[in-house]
């Protein structure tokens, strides 16, 4: 066959399994914003159909032959058919790998196991959940097992979500971000905390719906593009760049609560929609990677979102929808409210200096697990045990305690390190763009749009063409490096506290 | 083959190819739920890979050699059987008579037609939706050239929602209305309309919500396998009996127009949640044609929903919800109010004297439009010459003449006339009914769910077993005649108009 030949043929199975992809994440989707809770069994046949048709289409022996083909002949291809065909043949030879009836099962699994989190989180009932997680556990580890033989599963899993991301680096960054942070939480727990008080109280979810589209037209989301939806546990999906999808979860009770969940949201979906238009359709289009996606997400929600230009930014539209719980208060106390650190009980809450210890807890637990030293049953007191020691909070119950995440549920294992290292990586990309534009006088301006374009020029649009690591060093000019982040919170956090 | 065996190939052609029916049907249910604007293009593609799988599998020789070896033995069959390889084969034989391009091409052509339309109505806009519109008539005709060669088009369609039906028997029908309706008509217009200024002003859209989950417990609606969603033009769509969704449209200075909507869907999900347990995953699922399903949505919207009773029993919590608006306001002035007959402009809010009128417009166009005698660029004229030969109403714009529905964007001609003979064949049904329990306490009492449990063990569990007039026939002993429906309107409207 000539190359084209051949190339063609990889545009056929990129758009054809695509097509599979899509309709699979629909289902998804609606099943976590809005699907009737019975709507479980037949979704999970359906999904088996798909995934099994997908599962023949990618371990389709010509597809193979012909990707093989395109590798040897490499020298041949543009870079990004290069890069094409080692991110198809990377994942086509992975799932052949895996026996079609554990690869179908594990779908249905999933499937399963959110709609049981979506009922075992309110109703606090770990037990109902355990053994969804438990055979998640154990599914994700025998499919490690014939995938990357010759890893430890655990690494296996860091390194889906991060080329060439392992246990060892990892323990490298946590204890540099333990030794340069835990003084600074120590002072910081030493001094009087800023006010928070207006921050709850009776904020009403359909003014918190108004709020949020104030906050996509802020950021400058393309609304034809990107909607917002309502679940349990926010997240970001997308089908393309022209159909980006957050949702998010209002507390009557709240205010920062939906709003950063918002902001962090819209930065995974601002990186989405600036994917290259010329990768759409491809394996090239959408993120490079779970931490380069963290890290404009945080990037969005903490260096933006809670500086002191966005407040001031924003506080006088807050104040349009909620003038009684807001009056009085001046950017400056807003912005103080909106950083105060103290330990607490939930991620996705946290404040950005005592955040990477939320990330800690879950990264021992997931090594734990996935050595097989302990049982899930025993989750529950080993996440106390472990918010106790990392950040001295007691645990009252599971749904604020180890139901909280949605992560597992979904099979994530090895995802929540990419929170911790994408907030490292925004620090860094941040003080790149930041020689090259200033970002408080445009954040303070609401020209928020002229970072969404540095950022689209210098790391949205290149998709997947590059490993995670490859492109930090191309957007930054320089290696990863943890300082950026720990300089940045120590310079933040004593400005706050006037330490 | 032996006969198991050939049951065993249609067993698995029905649960792969509902499999991608299920797919399809969320894409296109989040499409007119929630989905960008601009998500329209990829959905496009992947419909167009899903349903080019689809006709390949329902297509397939030796799956069309199996259907034609069962149907030959089918006096060794069980009737479900016979039945379902009747219903399989017709499908199977239709498609196959239709060019795999043509069939692909109408799906897309669907897809972009649904999502014009919905940008098309509010603006006001027919020249944009007018061509989508031209492409749908001239593709529908051409699939009956294909399918029904030697039928009149416009009658092939009419024969695909409701076997047997035609033209002339709609004639006679329609004929029937018009001599016995239009002197109650005239009678009611020279007299005094009851008060319904109440029905109007500020109906927050918040607690319409909160209103809607009163009317859905009110109808008996099992929550956990039935959703609400919002759309521009109300719709119910179901994926087996436990995953069914209605949507509503809230119009936030109007009551009726929201409520009204719940109960009519309300009624097409309580007949597809009713679907036999028995029939679940085959093509013998759901409801029998759009008529029957008609009758049970117009059942509940007007002979449930706006009997006396009803009102009486749904009032006290209307109260509760909005207490300013309905202040000082009785259970017979709101059921007086929300039963005022005056011709109007939108099908959907129209009295129940006046709906048919509607439909007459509509079934006259689609009947030009299919001879080929009218372009569509004249539908707007003609709209509104048959709106005003027909109900005396001028039409102010297209948004309330030829783009208020959403049916011809979806490609359904030969639809409309359901909703009349459904109406027809509730007046028939609830007849029936009422020889054995007493609709009217029940609802008093607030006993839907007696009422839902007779028509289920009498309708609904049938699924698609027989065809609708079979169907009528075995529900109500008798063949249908549509004076049970003239006289129901007439009695009624004596009543409220104290004639």
């Amino acid at each position: 066959m000539d190359i084209n030949k051949m190339i063609e043929r990889i545009d056929r199975y990129e758009a054809t399994v695509g097509a599979y992809y899509h309709a699979m994440g629909v289902l998804g989707y609606d099943a976590a914003t809005v699907a009737p809770e019975k709507s479980v069994t037949r979704r999970g046949q359906t999904l088996e159909v798909l995934s099994g048709v997908v599962f023949d289409m990618s371990t389709d022996p010509e597809l193979i032959l012909t990707l093989n083909s395109l590798w040897e002949n490499r020298d041949q291809l543009s870079s990004e058919t290069v890069r094409r065909v080692e991110l198809l043949k990377k994942s086509s030879d992975k799932i052949s790998k895996i026996p079609k009836d554990e690869y179908i099962a594990y779908e249905s699994l999933v499937n399963t196991a959110q709609e049981v989190w979506h009922r075992a989180k309110p109703a606090n009932d770990f037990e109902m959940f355990a053994p969804c997680l438990e055979k998640l556990v154990e599914s994700s580890i025998r499919i490690y097992g014939y995938t990357d033989p010759d890893k430890d599963p655990y690494n296996a899993a860091l390194d889906e979500y991060e080329k060439g991301l392992d246990s060892a680096k990892l323990d490298e960054f946590f204890g540099k971000l333990r030794s340069e942070l835990v003084p600074l939480i120590k002072k910081i727990s030493a001094s009087t905390p800023p006010r928070e008080d207006f921050l709850f109280g009776d904020y009403p979810v359909e003014l918190q719906r108004k709020f949020s589209d104030r906050l996509m037209s802020a950021l400058a989301i393309d609304r034809s593009r990107c909607i917002i939806g309502e679940t349990l546990h926010p997240f970001t999906e997308n089908f393309g760049r022209d159909d980006v999808r957050i949702t998010t979860n209002y507390d009557p009770q709240s205010l920062a609560s939906s709003m950063y969940s918002v902001i962090h949201e819209g930065g995974h979906a601002l990186y989405e929609l600036g994917s290259g238009e010329d990768l759409e359709g491809t394996v090239l289009a959408g993120g490079a990677a779970m931490s380069i996606h963290e890290s404009q997400s945080r990037l969005y929600e903490n260096m933006i979102g809670r500086s002191r230009e966005f407040c001031e930014y924003i506080l006088p539209q807050a104040k349009e929808i909620f003038p009684e719980r807001l009056k009085g208060i001046d950017g400056e106390t807003f912005w103080k409210g909106v950083n105060l650190s103290r330990p607490s009980l939930i991620r996705t809450e946290a404040d950005e200096l005592t955040y990477s210890f939320h990330v800690m807890v879950r990264y021992d637990i997931e090594r734990l697990l996935f050595s097989g030293r302990v049982n899930v049953s025993e989750l529950p007191r080993i996440w106390a045990e472990k918010m106790w020691d990392y950040l001295g909070v007691e645990v009252p119950d599971d749904r604020q305690g180890v139901l909280q995440d949605s992560h597992w549920s979904g099979g994530a294992f090895g995802y929540f390190p990419s929170y911790a290292l994408g907030s490292a990586y925004a620090a860094q990309i941040y003080a790149t763009a930041q020689k090259e534009i200033d970002i408080p006088s445009l954040v303070a301006s609401g020209n928020i749009s002229r970072i969404n374009q540095w950022l689209e020029e210098r790391l949205w649009r290149f998709g997947r063409m590059y490993d995670p690591w490859q492109l930090l060093e191309k957007c930054c000019g320089s290696e990863f490096d943890p300082s950026f982040y720990t300089d940045y919170l120590k310079n933040k956090f004593s400005k706050i506290y006037s330490l």
